[in-house]
């Protein structure tokens, strides 16, 4: 019989940050397959997980939307990379590396309906690099690779604004915008430390501190953001990478200029509260100047339904233009200290924080 | 020596629905030209303008935006249409029919460098049509053409919501969405006959009277227009082509399916304020959904930078899916009272108001 841990939440928590408290591991064994270990259903693949992701969207599976709070609940769709231990399935042999979303158990049988949702990395990268697979080549690296491309549509020596561009999202937008679209590029992000850091590391030209900013209220802090903003580019903005929202979001449509374009990819901001963050909007001001606010999600590039994700992103890593940083929480264990300190203001995580299972 | 009559306004109104005596007619002699009456500029036609347009969008120009109050000020650019009547430009020859955006004067002028911006109609439609050129063939024609098409990119058998429906724009927009589109329909205007006229004669499927809610409260109003959406279509709607915003812009975006789209053409509800009207957006539904919101205007169309208007828009009127309708004022002295009669509650008019000078 093979040991399963998966990480469960307990209960509902509709607003402040997620603590420790509100998961557990809890361990079973390995179901779905026969005496041999193998997939009992044709089609199926079993899965040894390595990395485990922890993205701060995932804030949403906390929230009760109405549920009455439960036992416990265990965490069905995240995203996670590893080897195929398994197969019954023509398209996977074992030895081949995947990335998917999928629950959150060390090993697994993945069905045969699910196994088209998971991608081959195994022509990419080796073993010693499937951290990636939940990373710059996973969700956070193709929502940055078609949020930028497809969405912003920039242009050569078009000015983009990005924020939490520290993160597992934005330290790699500022890559693609600087070392392969020649964009000028402005991140925000907390404090000092990470303002040099993504100047020196993740090619930001211009890096505003918004823990500098007096946001007590928004009036106040989104024109205090809009003045930084000022004095990096004093002609605005043409595009806007939204993973923040609230002060950000006002700053950014208050310099955004003619045919300005907003990819909204998150609100970290309002993931805390009980009802995400509602933003004011002069919908008249869009008219003359053509602008555009676009929501999306990484699905289609991350799928190959649209663009080369994988392969430019790992030809980008390859030829040095996006560099890939890591925080690596040890064990399964810590997946749930890992979560949380998303949601700190310690700021003690560098880029992607992966859960090294 | 030519006498021209232009309309000229009056200082400037922030607030409140502009009245007649915010304008005047002024006489003055034609200049620019020899005792011939041939332009003296080399490449500068005359023109004799036959129809001048008013338009809701026109609302801006009496707002003072710190402008200290003056005495008077000529209207300078609207939408207008006529006959050529004297040339020194290769491209045009006398007789030829043209709309542009031009001075509000009845005969006048075009400098060489301001002629690129005339459209030639004669390959279009006869003189008898020529009030086309300020409608169907000209800015609100090709509102309509470039927003439904290229904006909000429709699908058939999709649905969209159009506001303001039975107005110069939205009554275009509801014939190509399902004339030419195979879309349904659902309009909003104001009244019982209106609402029975967009049905029979502009392609709606669905009217909604928004006269009939109570907009005391805009939270209440908003619930009271969606609850009268999902109840034309209970599926939501896929595209919102916006030309009012306030309540329309609230129930449209709390209607909007997955991948919906709109495109932001007007806010007809806010012109008479000192302010745009501010909308609140919640941006993290927007995520999920991949919605996208637009603002757009229709030069990239009326000058044939993007798609064929004056083609495709021509030929749909001859084959009978456009219908043209038009409410006329004879004489360029009632431009004001055409103009005034945009903003009035009577809603005398029907599809596109035309002063016939």
């Amino acid at each position: 019989m093979v040991a399963v841990k998966s990480v469960w939440q307990k209960g509902f928590v509709d607003s402040g940050a997620p603590q420790e408290e509100h998961f557990e591991i809890k361990e079973t064994e390995l179901s779905g397959v026969n005496a041999d270990n193998q997939p009992e259903e044709d089609g199926a693949v079993v899965v040894e997980v390595r990395y485990m992701s922890c993205d701060p969207y995932m804030r949403g599976f906390l929230k009760s939307q109405g549920r009455p709070a439960e036992e416990g609940k265990k965490i069905v769709s995240a995203f996670v990379s590893g080897v195929i231990i398994a197969s019954r399935n023509e398209n996977w042999i074992v030895g081949d590396l995947f990335g998917g979303s999928l629950p959150l158990s060390t090993v697994q049988v993945v069905p045969a309906k699910a196994v088209a949702g998971l991608w081959n990395l195994s022509k990419y990268i080796g073993e010693e690099n499937l951290s990636q697979g939940i990373g710059a080549l996973g969700m956070p690296g193709s929502t940055a690779y078609g949020g930028f491309i497809d969405v912003l549509e920039p242009k050569e020596g078009q000015t983009v604004f990005v924020s939490a561009a520290s993160g597992a999202v934005g330290s790699i937008v500022g890559q693609i915008a600087k070392n392969v679209y020649k964009c000028t590029t402005v991140g925000s992000c907390g404090g000092q430390a990470k303002c040099d850091h993504i100047k020196s590391d993740f090619g930001y030209d211009y890096a505003i501190d918004y823990k500098s900013i007096d946001q007590s209220a928004a009036d106040k802090g989104a024109a205090e953001l809009k003045a930084k903003l000022k004095e990096a580019v004093p002609k605005g903005i043409d595009m806007y990478f939204e993973n923040v929202g609230g002060i950000h979001f006002d700053a950014a449509m208050s310099s955004l200029r003619p045919k300005g374009r907003v990819a909204v990819c998150g609100g970290i901001s309002g993931y805390n509260d009980k009802e995400g963050p509602k933003q004011v909007l002069d919908i008249l001001s869009m008219i003359y100047t053509a602008q555009r606010i676009e929501g999306f999600v990484c699905t289609p590039w991350l799928t190959g339904q649209q663009g080369n994700f994988l392969g430019d992103m790992s030809q980008w890593i390859k030829e040095g233009k996006v560099k890939v940083e890591e925080t690596t929480y040890n064990g399964v264990e810590q997946w749930a200290t890992a979560f949380n300190s998303l949601f700190e203001n310690t700021h003690r995580n560098k880029g992607k924080v992966v859960v090294k299972v």
